[in-house]
């Protein structure tokens, strides 16, 4: 269960005083029925609340979620990913801008020879070096990388909603899909399969609700 | 209805042979099990198909949408959009630059002193007049942003489903929210009201799927 205070602080008055009306709710935080809306929208869909028309808001004890939610909670990562768009360490920060535009993706992960996962590199840290003194034709992105282990990753069978919530968190636009494999001095490594992205996830919400219309 | 053209063989073949199982309906189609789950697990989501358990596959006649489903269709723009990250156009690219990395944004949105919407301007914008003869000091914004009237708008009262959709049509990460009016010389303007993005939608997603849990 993860409220914002505002949606803990709904969710108590309705369970103290139901049925409410969300004009009632409003006026007992001291803010707009028009600023409420969104909350008692997604606490309504998420199944905490019910709301009856014409009578108002039910806090409802052990509810239920509906299948439809079921399912969202099962999809996996491993079956939205996109085929990861990768570079070497050693191409210049010119080029792999280049490549950003030829792929047209936001962010490009850096993999060894062996498709390991070495960093990865934004437009964002594209943007900064291009703003400073860095030759752009002349320094690989290996120098200028976000690298291991400071990157986000997640793999195949990774709940979708949980690597959602890392692209929140973490204030990223793409994570790494990788596998685990041990290295010959038995380090965990990982190798990179794919990548997931806000894109990946505007996708599957619009296939959700635009299916069956 | 906007399927694939593989989720619209599948449902062909479910309305012709059902029940089916998963292991079937990939034979039929030269696919494996592994490859078709993500369209047969968004294909019962919406309603399409039923399964059931160690039966298989059935195709809905006349499907009633889930009240979740029903919900999220009703979720608009105004709800869930962000304050604007505007600027004006005659400021520098590179002053863009700093703005964007202090806002944290992916794009900025270019505005007249009334907050009119005059275009837009992205990080691969940027990129992409570093990479050139583009003086970022010197050259305003102005000059290279996207201009009106090729911005793709959302109004607050739009579905959240039908914006995500034109970030997805039109590969753009930030839809401006605007509202119209009418000027002096009765021509249609916007003003500047919010932003939507990708992250809007993760965050949608991310909070329908974990509140309740």
């Amino acid at each position: 269960m993860e409220l914002t205070e505002r949606q803990t602080r709904i969710v108590e008055i309705v369970k103290n005083s139901s049925p409410i009306t969300g004009e009632q709710i409003a006026t007992k935080l001291d803010l707009t029925r028009a600023t409420l809306r969104p909350d008692l929208t997604i606490l309504t869909m998420a199944g905490v609340l019910e709301a009856r028309p014409r009578v108002g808001y039910f806090y409802k004890e052990n509810h239920e979620p509906s299948a439809l939610l079921v399912r969202l909670r099962q999809l996996r990562v491993g079956d939205f990913k996109s085929i990861p768009a990768a570079i070497r360490p050693n191409i210049s920060n010119y080029d792999a801008i280049v490549t950003m535009f030829t792929q047209n993706v936001g962010s490009l992960i850096v993999v060894s020879e062996e498709h390991e996962l070495l960093g990865m590199i934004s437009r964002k840290d594209l943007l900064k070096a291009a703003l400073g003194k860095t030759d752009l034709q002349q320094v690989p992105v290996g120098v200028i990388m976000t690298r291991m282990p400071n990157i986000i990753m997640t793999m195949s069978d990774e709940p979708v909603l949980e690597a959602a919530k890392k692209l929140m968190q973490h204030q990223i636009d793409t994570l790494p899909v990788v596998e685990t494999f041990i290295d010959e001095h038995g380090d965990e490594r990982y190798e990179v399969v794919g990548r997931f992205t806000k894109t990946n996830v505007t996708k599957i919400l619009v296939q959700i609700g635009t299916l069956g219309q």
